[in-house]
């Protein structure tokens, strides 16, 4: 693959920020397009440079490297992290091997960008967050990938509670809808068993909706109360499902993690929020929703309509208020400088691209950047409190500090 | 006032069902237009009669009489209830007197049709039921003003779900949003005071949405999980508020009800539902809102569109599938064949012509009328888990049968 | 029918406003339930009195008199005419008879509401604007129905143009589509026959929209270029089909009126303005949709969602800007004083209501009701000039003033 | 700037096709990006590779060549066209230079890829569409940039049609609303004046629309009638404005195109359109709107939701039909197998990527790519119709053949 070179005197004066991937699936092929698209559009201190990315599988790897764009390949996370010429470890498998990869490239000098959810444990978690805080010290820079705040509908809503658009606040209401488990006769897979992903909705859609509803919010939940279910407890093994549990004589296997989780809770300030994640909304298939109601105005997202952000301005005469839809691709939007004119809509990828923007200005500023592990902690003790409360019967449960 | 005569031998053979209502203020205005033209749209068996209406100010009533149409008033409702010329007591009061106003009316042999929610107390509500179960004996019938199951809209919904069209379901979702409340210098009302009240939001719009959500997945609910809160527990007393509780040196007085509540659910079935009811919603108006997800199909409806129903079929091929928007407005969709053509919306108080519609033909028919006082008490007993779950840190606290 | 009577002493001193109403198909029962419904609502001068209405066939006259709640039945207009017990004359026949009775009315004395479209030509409606401008220096006032002025959303509309809201206009664009003639299996009926209804989607739907485009712009249309299709020309004839024209050896009729129309049009002012009236729009049931674009802002609205104004603000900040939902149900909104709290939703009887209000003020007053008779003649030019553009190959056709 | 090498043996194999392309502004940017990506996610039978880019400013195209990614910089078109390492000449710059670049790189062996409008006269695109007939015979390739054709909702919107989802057609409403002139002090720039841009609204709004218009019906325009404006024709200079015509004492210069464009037109098969293109539809960004009805059924779309693709089936009953919202993120959904899960959106680049990956297929396999320069040809043909019938008092203007 002859990869032309840059004109000369150009770019090349730019210092490098060599990235090593583990993991190529769904999550590594978003994050291959976020690095490979950042230094093209944005005009970044560092250019990233797709230097290895990492899987288990050689054939495969060596595939998704050649696709992607990454110049090496390695079928070993530990040789990743053990090279030179890699200055940025991202970290893109499943949530069980979070903690080691992590606190194996901090150790190693690395920085570090980690999936979310941050870890399968609130113990992993402690313990990446403090070897994050540690690296800090050191210069070396931790963030966890909550993707959805990098959405300039999402980052303008940010904004705009900053600003105090909408007040004192209400009501937080978000949803993350999802379908694809509807089918009974739906296979089971890692994702649907407990020691590999931690969790069910809960670990996947519901961290999403803690995060960003906090991130809006501007403020973290006090306590939760909630209620978990598993509909669908026996699904078919599909061929690679192997090691997935205990098989059935009918050749099922068992599902271990929650397929939905509902939650109300109380935020720090009084402010009532209610939570529901699932991945049996028929017909929904990517519906994260968030609503904010607060004494002077609301705002609305959906993710399924990305580009959009509805306003209401409370302190406008009733006569002629009304959530208003604001097409969030004005130049003056979070991020949209470096994009389109106005009207011209970006897509989910973009998220990444952002993300792996604000990541290369904060290595090269020295700045903590944000979701820190910190955060991503945060999160999941907000999930272990969700799951402690389903399992007492619902009561209230406070998150810890 | 001279009304005309209808012209002889057309409809002067239809035996009237005399209406007293007690109560004239926005629900005594909805009521008025529907039993006035329920008889106009629909081929009744039976034609209303605007008979007496009845309130507590004399002059007051006067004017209500004639600018509604009834033919007399009265300021007692036991005088109400005494007349020969009275056939059906329609309750439109606070709740805090449907107890007593409905067991004199099915004492003094009136049928009757009582506002939601049906009483202040599980306690009343069980009187109440004994005695609409006792009075059906009689050949007397009692119905409960749960309005909301009358449009086409949902009615629509209803029968699809029955019909299969959602299948085994998973989630109910339903919010009632309101904003009226936001202001805190909006001035205390008996609607905001537990003795006269009842509840606050939970009563008023928590009913609606615990009935319809039954109603429409048609089974109930086993248990809640719920919280509670009153934001602003201070308000300016207006000059009419007279009584409402101790007064505070700075002329303000208490809020004694819930400003929101929040609670999760099981159904008998093992489906979630979630509930939001709220004063609080800024740019809400009137945003009841519903959506059910099952393994076959979904359905959403949002009051503030009543004319639409949202429905995804969950069996026709991903490539072509999604939510329509079925406008409700087709001959043979319900309630409809006496109306408009295709298109041509109806709107919020049609509901109360529906309601009138559907109660001459069970009393004409000697049937008994759905919502029943036995539901009625069933969604109180919903409604006193959720005080009782609020009260005890969210706990889920099963519905008593 | 035993109506009762108003209590002694309350609206007894209101001069009663006597209606004669010819005709009681579609039209007739929508005024019916306006005539029946504004006093009742809306505190008018006088208190309309459903009088008598017409028709030609007696047992259906009678009943509709008894289903609609009229006193008196008539089956010659003429007799209708003759009667001293009527105040108004309200024409709601096919439009081939309109000149006829409306100046037979306004000889007789009486005030008239007539039905749009005025007359099936603009011969017919300049007699009948000439006729109503002498009535009207007798005191005798005449209304064309174009019933959409009345919607709470359009008239706020207009209150916004009138205020400045929309600025210098640039482009006004309108649809009225609806598809009940997509089946070339629908039947002949009048609607479908020159002689009797003028022209086709035209005159039904194109009148309506040409209406209410001059009453939001505020300004008249100088010119069209228009183009009409007729897509199936031949249709079967339904068993009360008689007289539609010559019946073919296979049953069939021919349409000879237009099944569509679309023509672009100049304003006065230099503003562009676009225009389609289709029966053949599927899918689409009623949506009258018009949207206006100015300098300063822009108003959308639907006929679907009638409760709805959209309002872009052109003068707010691009990065807050946006198209706002306006629920068009608070108080001071128009009309709505008298109705249901905000987000509580009127439907599209209401229009006739309004209309039964403004005119019944209109008479107490002795102003000049709009829409005038000089209005509906001059919709009737402007549909001469597209029938007269569409047949000379679509050339811009002033509109003659 | 020190890009990686692939890993050896990967894609090294893959035929390289490198590109050549002149202009690097907006359209230059988003042609970058497809050329950049659609190798990384469609797995392409040759490589695309950025090889030469061209602009006059040496120094601002070296600028751009850096950062989208171009190996080599040009300040000459006809150096570009020398060179041997360029096998696709993709053109970006505006209408005025296209035939000259086009014919030229024809001449020199090249393919060629051609932003629309193909040229801006008649008598360019008839000699262009010879030339790369010519061309064709000898295995070069020749396709105009519609690259809405490309977005995955269109081209499923192409195929229901195919299919007969819509059936016979019988409407066409299109409208492409944007809102960047309606400030009278925004400055003159290229795109005002006709000598640059060949016309305004209507060949760089307009020429879009009648494309995705017929490709969607699947046929061609007859004959048009059309009204044309200029609302604003007077305007600043800026200060990158020279050499825009004739300037005037206060500094502003004349605006020579039209501002908004308007036309109704017959299809061949008799169904009716209309077309609307403005850049003066205040609060309407990008919306490119496109609704078919047919006999059977309706598609709707809207470039604002550009996901989104609406589909009534008109076979239904109507007790059940409706508009319904296909998420077009479906993995057997047009372009989608290679993108990501459902309900994760595209953006408006996308479907420079979707262009770039057609035409590779297209070149790799020797297939003359859609829309071919005769489609480009054709489409100026119904512009330039547009414009003879805006200038003869809008008169029915054939299409010429």
């Amino acid at each position: 693959m002859a990869q032309p070179q840059a004109p000369e005197g150009t770019e090349a004066e730019k210092p490098p920020l060599r990235i090593g991937m583990v993991g190529y699936a769904f999550m590594g092929a978003a994050h291959s397009q976020g690095w490979r698209t950042a230094g093209r559009v944005f005009d970044l201190p560092r250019q990233p440079v797709l230097a290895v990315i990492c899987g288990r599988d050689e054939a495969a790897v060596r595939a998704a490297a050649g696709r992607h764009g990454w110049a090496a390949a390695e079928t070993d996370w530990r040789a990743l992290i053990a090279r030179d010429d890699v200055d940025l470890v991202d970290i893109c498998t499943p949530g069980d091997s979070h903690a080691e990869i992590a606190l194996a490239a901090l150790a190693a000098g690395k920085h570090v960008l980690c999936e979310k959810p941050l870890a399968n444990s609130v113990e992993e978690a402690e313990t990446m967050a403090a070897a994050a805080e540690a690296a800090q010290a050191r210069g070396q820079l931790a963030m966890v990938g909550f993707n959805y705040r990098r959405l300039p509908a999402t980052a303008l809503a940010r904004r705009m509670v900053a600003e105090g658009s909408v007040g004192t606040l209400r009501h937080v209401r978000v949803t993350y809808l999802q379908d694809w488990l509807v089918d009974p006769q739906a296979p089971l897979t890692w994702r649907l068993r407990r020691e590999l992903a931690g969790s069910g909705s809960l670990g996947d859609l519901g961290a999403h909706i803690v995060d960003l509803a906090q991130y809006l919010a501007g403020e973290q939940l006090a306590g939760v109360s909630a209620l978990t279910e598993t509909f669908v407890r026996e699904r078919p093994l599909a061929g690679a499902a192997r090691g997935l549990g205990a098989v059935s004589a009918e050749g099922t296997g068992q599902v271990t993690v929650d397929d939905a989780a509902l939650f109300t809770a109380r935020f720090a300030s009084g402010a009532l929020a209610s939570f529901e994640a699932t991945r049996y909304a028929t017909g929904r298939k990517n519906a994260l929703r968030i609503e904010l109601n607060g004494e002077r105005g609301s705002l609305a997202f959906d993710l399924e309509r990305l580009n959009e952000l509805w306003y209401h301005d409370g302190t406008e005469p009733g006569t002629r208020a009304g959530f208003r839809r604001i097409l969030v691709t004005e130049p003056d939007h979070p991020y949209l400088d470096a994009w389109w004119p106005p009207g011209h809509g970006l897509g989910y990828e973009h998220t990444f691209v952002h993300q792996a923007r604000d990541l290369v200005h904060a290595v090269a500023e020295g700045r903590r950047p944000e979701p820190s592990f910190a955060d991503g902690l945060q999160v999941q003790r907000v999930l272990a409190a969700v799951e402690e409360s389903a399992e007492k019967n619902s009561v209230y449960t406070p998150i810890a500090v």
